[in-house]
């Protein structure tokens, strides 16, 4: 199948169901992938499977949200501080894939840590706001397995880190 | 193989090292598996890997063992909150395979979370409640590679949650 | 290819990328791979990956380093007890390999938990020190995607738990 053009490949098969919607249609602009400044790398391939770094609530390389939920931060700011490290992870993934996210299969599993108080129970509300995001940009196909827990600290400071494996062909 | 009924697989194969105890013999009931409410799935199948969404303590969606390891709970009850996340990984698995658990070809990673105090320490005895299900339900199949760390909350306060990849076929 | 001896495999393909060095030339020794004492095992191998069990800062099955990032000890401790914890990673990871560390791929996938005070905020640096064993060992093939966070206690009170995935030949 790796051979068929994309025409093709809708010929033969038929639109497909998890086709990404372009990012431009949904008015989504990614940020600038980041690159780490140490011994490790944004992303790892190993056969179908592409496993994504952490990526924390920054934009650009620039932090966002540095605090604690259930102290500096509410519900609703966690989830758009989730949705960014989603974007990272989505420019990432797209640099992965040598800027083609037609490539993406689906997304397998998504891993989310909070930085919170002891007192702040709501991880899962505050980690939709990624899983939001990978079904508005990949449909069913960005559905996938989850965990979120809450952390006593997250580096820099920052209220939400995401990390993320996704299979591609 | 999988064209194969299991009698004939027996045949060929001999009995199976890995075959899964029956979970009535074993008077083992599972939960029924919870459905996520938000945009995540309880399973992704990639290749012959399952990658199940994190459990928690609960029992047919009622939340069971809220509250924290070494302030709420000692180590037997976090090993009963482990253990019941188990179950729900093990229902979950079950609908991913179709009802069939002997399709399971082992348990590959388990990641335990226990919702604890600082001054807590027992994070493996705790998870040792997953594990010895996974073992006394799959045998040798049910040992894992694992890792286990304590977090300063969980979401609804739950003790524990239980994350965990199987190989299938 | 698993049937050419290693001369023949560098006539055919040239020296490869990803020799990992000699251990006794790096003047690196490898702690004894410690044994789980529950129903857990130290790696299990799917495919062409090994997952590696969370490794605790021990040398020999001796704790080190215990107590807290942001108290007790430092960055630089940090890293030393990240290093160890590598170390036992690569223990475990040769014997998964029948003692031949030439077999592996790369490093897919390394998760940093630290153990640390709400106020401490360098778990990406400590983590270096897991990470720059990997890549003083493997070379290129160390580099990895990789996550860190902070967590309120880990077992038996050690500074850093590290867990890994490879990709193996």
């Amino acid at each position: 199948m790796t051979l068929l053009g994309r025409v093709d490949r809708e010929q033969v098969h038929g639109p497909r169901d998890h086709e990404p919607q372009d990012l431009r249609t949904l008015q989504i602009e990614l940020p600038q992938p980041s690159k780490p400044g140490a011994n490790y790398v944004p992303f790892v391939r190993t056969g179908n499977l592409v496993f994504l770094t952490g990526q924390l609530s920054q934009w650009n390389g620039e932090r966002r949200f540095i605090g604690k939920l259930g102290r500096e931060f509410g519900i609703a700011e966690g989830q758009q501080a989730a949705r960014l490290c989603a974007l990272n992870l989505i420019a990432q993934l797209r640099a992965a894939l040598d800027g083609d996210l037609d490539r993406v299969v689906r997304c397998v599993r998504v891993a989310g840590f909070v930085n919170s108080e002891p007192t702040f129970l709501s991880h899962s509300q505050v980690i939709n706001g990624a899983s939001d995001l990978f079904v508005e940009v990949f449909g069913e196909a960005g559905r996938h397995s989850r965990m979120a827990v809450g952390v006593s600290a997250l580096p820099y400071d920052v209220a939400v880190e995401v990390e993320a494996v996704f299979e591609v062909r």
